[in-house]
């Protein structure tokens, strides 16, 4: 398959993602066990905490304790999420990886949602961030647009509205003295489909050829792995994605929300079409029970229950043999 | 999106395939209701029951009497599937149509598991069908190659091997007096990745131009829908699918066997881009819903939880003009 990539990068989102959405109390021993075992996979960044208002998240009131409980292996990003400034600083007083970066969110409504702030508050509010990325020396690589592909609040988002989102994001950070080198499309509102992620995709890349892209998508409706093989297609070489499918945004409006796409899932199938993730699928599969295990539910990957056919292809052998 | 279809005809499996492999005992007024709920969505094929043993699918017991409870609308087809010649003399016995058809197991072993006979065995009997299907004039159109993009049995299986089945189906059919205008892949075991779609329809293509390609594909592994994205690509117009995802083949050796990829999700992922279906997704969502009802469990849709994005917009829309 030589029309896709040689290999991708898999951001784990599954703590973060899903422990903000489980209306289960988790304890603290629990989250650390599910973020440590993750490490074991090959995944290279994992997102463990949000340092958000405990008032609107209760579920994230124990990121401070969180964090510190991890026990760290090198070579291995655990991150922290912030939303304002507020939660940068705490995060930055943890000890995890605190991404620097440039956050733009398309809809202005899903914004007020979201981090209770319009669009252009929310970028006043963020040059004091990137003010203090510099100040500390933090890099400032990658700009995000947030709800890139349709809004559960203002419905349909236009291609160019999400070019001058671009645009804000790549112009903000000039302004505090950095140069992007991507753009994050993200979803949390699960609108994306093969074909609107063929549809910006391309018109980004007719824009800014040199910039790489991530996306970071919702199975809502079901559309997400096809939307990310279409991503693929496109040579998209970064991809978020949760263990076991957990997650779901809280503020998204959507009855069910539902999790990014499912990593273990995800991983097998680029794995079985040649393009390497660095990721250990039969471990991934372990994590996704332990994820199971510590949310108390079923969740909903499919490669976990149906087995790799690695397996089948090993049962298949031993079956011939005997 | 000029490279994907203008429009595909989606058949629904999910009564005969979700029934088969629930272990819940459905009244026979309850498989009827959800048979005839689905007949008011815009499909045109409805797989209703399996004429098979009843000692080997118990839960199939009962075609006889579901098959003459079910209520016909005109222009739908109500099909039975049989599996041998004593199978296919008790559909054509019934009110249901009976689809003419070859059908040849990739893997030999899974025919021993999935019918009780050899890929060859199974050929003799079918020569009885193919020749009952001759004397009563009934058409015969299409090939199934069963399991053609691998087995749990025998692993991966080479694609010589399936052009050498889809051969055997050709020659069976002229041998009969017939000419097959196209090939059902089907892959209950859940084998099929993106690129192992392209791979075979492109091998077929290569050497039958003329043939269409039908798929009946299986969301064991999590790849379904990225797969049928796939098969949309390479200009496939024609898919089984399953609503809200009931089913799972009893025979095909996986832990918590899968059904078919999902019915509205898939039609609501053909319609955002733009791919016509002739299905009224927001029908086919509230059969979903009946679908869970009738057997009792959540089932894996994810358009129903979700809503589609023509409701979001609604939604949005009235939100703007409040």
């Amino acid at each position: 398959m030589s029309d896709l990539p040689k290999r991708v990068e898999i951001a784990e989102e599954g703590p973060r993602e899903g422990f903000q959405s489980e209306k289960k109390v988790i304890p603290v021993a629990e989250k650390v066990r599910l973020i440590e075992a993750l490490a074991e996979t090959g995944l290279r960044h994992i997102a463990c905490v949000s340092y958000v208002n405990p008032k609107r998240v209760p579920t994230m009131a124990d990121a401070e304790e969180v964090a510190s409980a991890i026990r760290q292996k090198p070579g291995i990003e655990y991150a922290a999420l912030w939303l304002n400034q507020q939660g940068l600083e705490r995060a930055l007083r943890g000890p995890l990886h605190v991404d620097g970066g440039v956050r733009v969110t398309a809809s202005d409504t899903f914004s007020r949602k979201n981090i209770g702030k319009s669009v252009s508050d929310a970028m006043v509010e963020q040059r004091m961030s990137l003010k203090t990325f510099k100040d500390r020396g933090m890099p400032v690589e990658w700009g995000t647009i947030l709800g890139a592909f349709g809004c559960n609040f203002e419905g349909e988002l236009s291609t160019k509205l999400i070019l001058e989102r671009v645009q804000l994001a790549l112009d903000e950070a000039v302004l505090a003295g950095f140069k992007l080198k991507g753009i994050k499309l993200t979803d949390a509102m699960g609108w994306a489909t093969p074909a609107s992620i063929e549809r910006l995709i391309g018109a980004i890349r007719t824009k800014w050829p040199e910039l790489e892209i991530s996306l970071h998508l919702h199975d809502t409706r079901g559309t997400g792995m096809a939307a990310a093989y279409a991503g693929l297609r496109m040579g998209v070489t970064k991809f978020d994605a949760s263990i076991a499918g957990l997650g779901g945004c809280p503020f998204a409006a959507t009855e069910g929300a539902v999790g990014n796409i499912c990593t273990e899932d995800f991983a097998f199938m680029c794995e079985e079409m040649g393009v390497e993730t660095g990721l250990d699928v039969d471990r991934l599969i372990e994590v996704a029970k332990i994820a199971e295990e510590v949310v108390g539910r079923p969740l909903p990957g499919r490669v976990m229950r149906g087995g790799t056919l690695k397996a089948a292809k090993q049962r298949a052998a031993q079956r011939a043999a005997a």
